[in-house]
């Protein structure tokens, strides 16, 4: 969201050559606030104003754009300009430029960063994309288990302006393995002669670097902490995921349940929608689509198959379509609920049949519902347009009724399912899309659907 | 998720008569650590465990359950101790407990609470469902602008063990007007002599009580806060929202977003699916599921008005189902990516013109892809099931894939529009649900079909 409030003052700012006022706006307010309020200028104008500012203000506001024109800004600038920058952005944030730009740029920028931020560059951008590794930061406050609370307060104190969080400390021993986590409340709480020793939680929790990183922020609702700290093979502390960083994770997979189930792929960022274009929209959307409507052909077939009964009874197509999409409808529902669970953790594969036999009582249920409905509806209206000759009125009812029951059965289940199957798997439950699931249970609908009409009417 | 792992540990430490083991765990391990290893247990069981824990971490483990386990305890108790354990919780999840009792059961519980606490349950409890108010909780640090760091880290100290958070404090005039915040950490590195008014923060973030819940998450995510102040109408700070409600809120939005775009009604809430009964699930999903039955029969009207067509022209009811599935498809893409970007807000319905214009060149696109693939189709397997009398295939397939362009074309811009307007109109956008979505468009999809078919083929 742009904002079309405050830009034009600071375009009235500039133009008035009010550089002092703006400046001070810069330093003195929220690096988010700041931003949002450039965001309405230009890449090259925002550069200027950012290029006089404190640099290490500066890096927090440029840190707070969306790579695309940190990239833009970046791209005026000289290759020492570019570095002296990058080392004075958020660890974290730095990666996600980097990896955002061409391998020989960054290949040739490196060299001009100093050798701990390099170092911490390539460290940092080893993890495989989604992991806790590629997620976490590097800017965490760590303190010995020999400290006196004191001596840990002085050090947090001198340390607090690099790093991310001075509110959670990590204890370790000399091999760097995590062996304690002390918040800066404990510390201030306990006696100043306190070892920080006697006085850590030694329970610590904590994730892999080869942790998904939805697990990650999953704990950090689940113990409502302010940092995670992360661990390699060696139980070596090696970096942590604070709390900001759960909110736009979880933000993030949101958005890309919502775009899986609707059968879009690509790279489900969120607050992505304006900046994709059309084309890159187009290409997201249309394989799934194409493929639909390749599978969409083979409910037209079986249409096609059994058109003879569709002449003689043609009551049956009045009924065709509200009984495949109804099979869709209720298919969905109990597949988002079923991949919602599961993305909460609330229900895990081994829950199969727990889950099943809920869902079919539902659909039951529902099925039943739909049957008197159909029911009702065949025998209340069907005398006006004429019931076919040879078939009772009753006959056709409870031949489309049980259909419509059976199809409603059939496809809660299916829709249930499928994403408890792909989550035993270890597949994301998501990817089992409503519209796959849409297209599925049109095509087993019309089936059930003939064929208990044939059945039924004895055709 | 029920801990199967450590529940019979704690059956077998019961049964082992090793009761003080027990309370060990309770005690020193993290609420929601205990809460998981205890609910394996019934509430009884549970009650039995917890009621020989010390009464502040009894409260905590205590609210880390769900609200109806927590009714399911508090049964077993006399008035006198549930008032007890009601006082020791924190202020916002009595009130999410308190609401969800009998309201006989409340108003003969309020007395036996202690009368501070009694105002604060009613003054909390004021607030509407959704809003700011209703999220926030009473338990934040406040300090004087007169008082010098030294002095309000001490007081913080003092108070650290009541409030939910002491890393932010707020600083209010004599008439509780919010006129600053400041941070821990920037106590600890102010001189001990620094007047607080001289050196808090005085631009501060904060929302309103009516505010919308989803607001104020927002805002904590935007600005990397831990904390949010919810003032009243008199600017006068009554409550703070903490980062931790923050992400359980989207996560609660998110679960809505997902349900309503899948026609599901009901509460809404975040690890419900297990805990609702079959019977109540049957109830959020039935309504719109026997809505959308209703309005599916439309369709069925509309084949059985073109029946006529249908039979001469046979090859368009292969076509049939996938014209209806694709609308459904692409219409459901293009809503669900319009309904993220809003909640998001990436847009805001002033970009309405921005998104319809996006929305028709990916419409375009897809349009044209599927009505060259429609065509070929058409073209190439068509001899095999023989054209009909007078028609030549490429006037079918100018006619199927014409109907299909415009269909996905149409479907594509109701599914973008349709949460655009319910957001102008400050809707939730995800009242467009998909279902619906799909029924409405295979409706117009028919009529495009049949009406383009006939004006081709010039029926």
């Amino acid at each position: 969201m742009k904002n079309t409030l405050l830009a034009p003052d600071i375009r009235d700012l500039i133009s008035a050559n009010k550089t002092q006022d703006i400046l001070e706006f810069c330093e003195s307010t929220h690096p988010a606030m700041v931003a949002e309020a450039l965001s309405g200028l230009t890449p090259k104008e925002i550069w200027e104003i950012l290029s006089r500012v404190k640099p290490d203000i500066r890096a927090l506001i440029f840190s707070e754009f969306d790579v695309d024109i940190q990239i833009e800004m970046a791209n005026t600038l000289n290759r020492r300009a570019f570095a002296s920058l990058i080392t004075d952005m958020p660890p974290d944030d730095r990666v996600d430029l980097l990896k955002s730009i061409p391998e020989d740029q960054r290949e040739a920028l490196l060299p001009a960063i100093a050798q701990a931020e390099r170092e911490d560059i390539r460290r940092l951008s080893s993890y495989a994309e989604g992991t806790a590794g590629a997620v976490m930061t590097s800017d965490y406050a760590i303190l010995s288990e020999k400290s006196t609370a004191k001596e840990a307060i002085d050090q947090l104190r001198r340390e607090a302006p690099d790093k991310e969080t001075i509110y959670y400390a990590y204890v370790v021993d000399e091999g760097r393995k995590l062996i304690g986590l002390i918040s800066l409340k404990d510390l201030i709480l306990s006696p100043p002669s306190a070892r920080i020793g006697d006085i850590m939680n030694r329970e610590v929790i904590s994730v892999r670097t080869t942790d998904d990183q939805e697990e990650a922020a999953l704990k950090i609702q689940k113990y409502d902490l302010l940092a995670l700290p992360v661990i390699n093979g060696n139980d070596n502390l090696v970096g942590i995921i604070t709390y900001d960083d759960a909110i736009d994770i979880f933000s993030e997979e949101h958005t890309e349940d919502l775009e899986k189930l609707m059968a879009i792929r690509g790279a489900h960022e969120a607050r992505a929608y304006m900046r994709t274009s059309a084309w890159k929209h187009f290409k997201n959307r249309s394989v799934w689509v194409l493929l639909l409507a390749f599978l969409g052909l083979v409910s037209g077939y079986i249409v096609h198959n059994y058109s003879d009964l569709l002449l003689q009874v043609a009551l049956l197509a009045t009924f065709m379509p509200m009984l495949a999409d109804t099979g869709g409808n209720t298919g969905s529902q109990s597949a988002a609920l079923v991949i919602r669970a599961l993305a909460v953790n609330e229900i895990t594969p081994k829950d199969f049949f727990l889950v099943l036999f809920k869902e079919m009582k539902v659909a039951i249920l529902l099925g039943l519902m739909l049957a008197v409905f159909v029911y009702a509806r065949v025998m209340l209206f069907t005398h006006t347009s004429g019931s076919p000759a040879g078939y009772s009125v009753v006959t056709l009812g409870i031949a489309i009724s049980a259909a419509l029951c059976f199809q409603v059965f059939t496809a809660t289940l299916i829709g249930a399912t499928l994403p408890m199957i792909a989550a035993k798997l270890n597949k994301d439950p998501a990817v089992v899309a409503s519209p796959f699931l849409t297209t599925t249970v049109d095509i087993t609908g019309l089936l059930i659907f003939f064929s208990t009409a044939k059945y039924v009417l004895g055709f």
